[in-house]
């Protein structure tokens, strides 16, 4: 009996052998597109992070079929399955499987390159100007939902004549601002800690909130319009509670941090303590039913009045680079562009109805940059611009809401495309209002 | 129909969070205990990776049960079921289940993290020094491969009278050091570029390619004694191929490396083009049939003649004071020390084989830092030594042997008590015999 085994035990070894083919592989493939495409836009003055969400259509499920998430359903590549199973002793057949079964651990790594790039912007935040800049960032959030909601679902049911809950679904889509690619453009273009970056971030944060408490009534009445109370109060008052804690962590835990971290001997003490509150505060954020990013965010906020902030951000910034790339490529790869194509018949009527919920969603946050009274000069289209990019979080409602049947295929071409839409305008957009001021000069005394 | 559906949409979410929960809380545990122990034992001027081992071991499979690799069949700590169970609203009998499926996620991390340690030792090597020391080191691999493979297969068979095809297993695990713990120890204590270190680096480099031959011949013999030379000839002129092309490559690489570095001009490039050098090396070790760990040292090395060495190890050491930590804590996870029990009877036989293997290992090892010819002033005890630590490669080939049901359980368990003690003593006894002298004094002129 022992021969049977060992070959299985043999074959067990080529099936390690072609994950790790698979995973570095991935990375190469990943990591070529994206830095090339970035090396490009750069050039053309216009964020990487742009550069990164095209390279990831191009090598996903739209394009070369090198990097395909599994929920896309799409095969990899023929070329690669044979190179991979050449070089693995294994049939190329049989890659398809290995590959989605390893497909978690990039994906993991990339949620961590998101969290990674949450806590740096909480970190690089200015807290006395967030906090400063409250009431306007809970008006443009609040407005910055109720206006995409309204016009997208009035719409739908006014002029396509869609159902209530598809219409609901789908203007709930068009809520949640990408807190991350906002984040990322900003923070390249050093506009970050301006009055404008500040309102914009605490908005993105405050709108995810708001989203996951309306993903919780849509879901609710999805199941049959009973909406029960209870949750969703206990799931505001657990956002409200964050929020206070978070803020006052910020203004008092920083001096432990320090006092902790200068009495830690072993090498590597900042990155890992950093690391540590990062994993607490999104356990915290996961445990009590808000978003595990939110919890970054909370982090990088917590210590970014410690002493030792410039040494977390050097090592944290590694951490970015990296894996929050791969986090943008990961979002360019499930996009499915062939609903685009206009010379398709079936896709027209989705195309009328995105081109309406595209309008609708960018018109709904840029109005919501004039939705705030300020006494000190605010550049409002900035605001506005900056809560456009609706990304992976208007894909996760898509993929919920198709999951869930409810949604019809043009609607979800049309969900589709106004994510796409938002994500790729805003950064251009940004850099085009951008690139007219320096930004120094918008840094509030 | 709808409404079953999103009930399981609604449970998918819950699924995630709970992915979320175990995953996030699983880096909390990891970094607590290993930085508690770490921070313990650099005061008593021991290594952190011995920390580190010994925290995998209080919270692993022999331990609290908080991080239990799949592979152990060990069952998640019951009040953390309940814990993660409670906050994600899923029945605690099925977070196990969840556990297993996402250990892969955190098990591809710490992966990472040995990729990026050995990365590190290889960009902090000395390449002429690793050149200057080729000869004496080949003479340390060989002898510390031959001397513990001979005295372990020759003494299991004469003393304990066990059969060939285990007594070479056996034989065989006892040959290949771990040379993540080696460079661990030896960069913390600012050893790494001595004569010493690099003789012991460079042993240990060619050691690994040896144990994958070994590894090869072992189980050709194990499926039949049919011993085919041809795939073993081809694995053989693979790795001297491989040798020499990374050799080439560090004399010759670097400045094309730099050329391109200088000319990119989008952020993060420093780390993004050394990532990417990283893993196109693990994939080209990995496809000629070697371990990806050797492409990673040989990346390094070939890096490590370039002018942006110093940013390039800045942005590596987060990612190993991080990943490499998950790595080690790994692997004393998965230690099983009820082995070690003698009040137990059935373990009493084991662990007489156990001592036997255990002296032999150190033993063949110790002698092979007496092997080599050398002109100039080495401390011998200090090779013998750093080539002592088994750690992560002997669990692999106990790993294969058991799952073949090629050893008898006494076997197994003296396997794993070779292993055990060769990798928690090496760190020790390095530490007492190399704290005796300035290290900066043995550097090489």
């Amino acid at each position: 009996m022992i021969v049977p085994t060992i070959l299985l035990e043999l074959s067990h070894h080529q099936v390690e052998v072609a994950e790790t083919l698979i995973g570095v592989g991935s990375f190469v493939v990943i990591f070529v597109a994206a830095r090339t495409l970035a090396e490009l836009l750069v050039r053309f003055q216009l964020p990487s992070i742009l550069g990164e969400l095209i390279a990831g259509v191009l090598i996903g499920a739209s394009g070369l079929h090198l990097v395909v998430p599994p929920e896309t359903h799409a095969e990899l590549n023929a070329g690669m399955l044979r190179l991979l199973g050449g070089l693995a002793d294994i049939p190329p057949s049989e890659i398809q499987g290995i590959y989605e079964e390893s497909f978690p651990i990039l994906k993991g790594i990339s949620t961590l390159g998101l969290y990674a790039l949450l806590f740096l912007t909480g970190l690089e935040s200015e807290l006395d100007e967030l906090i400063a800049v409250g009431a306007q960032a809970s008006t443009v959030a609040l407005a910055g939902v109720v206006l995409p909601f309204a016009l997208g679902t009035a719409g739908l049911m006014a002029i396509f004549h869609v159902d209530l809950i598809p219409a609901v679904f789908a203007g709930a889509s068009m809520t949640a601002t990408s807190i991350g690619i906002t984040a990322s453009v900003f923070s390249e273009l050093e506009y970050l800690k301006t009055r404008e970056g500040q309102i914009v971030i605490g908005a993105a944060v405050l709108d995810d909130i708001l989203g996951i408490v309306i993903l919780a009534v849509v879901v609710a009445l999805g199941v049959g319009g009973d909406l029960e109370a209870g949750p969703i109060i206990k799931l505001c008052a657990a956002a409200a509670l964050f929020v206070v804690v978070a803020l006052v962590l910020s203004r008092t835990a920083a001096p432990g941090f320090d006092w902790l971290l200068d009495r830690l001997k072993a090498p590597g003490e900042v990155i890992v303590a950093s690391f540590l509150v990062l994993c607490l505060c999104c356990f915290a954020a996961t445990a009590i039913g808000l978003e595990a990013a939110l919890g970054a965010f909370a982090a990088g906020l917590i210590l970014s009045s410690s002493k030792h902030t410039k040494a977390i951000q050097g090592s944290v910034v590694p951490l970015v680079s990296l894996f929050a790339t791969i986090f943008f490529v990961l979002i360019g790869t499930s996009m499915d562009l062939s609903v685009i194509n206009p010379a398709d018949p079936a896709n027209r009527a989705g195309l009328v109805v995105a081109a309406f919920l595209l309008v609708a969603a960018i018109a709904g946050k840029l109005v919501s940059g004039w939705s705030f009274l300020s006494d000190k000069p605010t550049n409002r289209l900035v605001v506005g611009l900056g809560m456009m990019p609706r990304g992976e979080v208007g894909l996760i409602f898509l993929g919920l809401g198709t999951s869930a049947g409810l949604l019809t295929p043009s609607l979800e071409a049309a969900i589709l495309l106004m994510v796409i839409g938002t994500t790729f305008l805003a950064p251009v957009l940004l850099r085009l209002v951008l690139s007219r001021k320096d930004p120094v000069a918008e840094q509030p005394a």
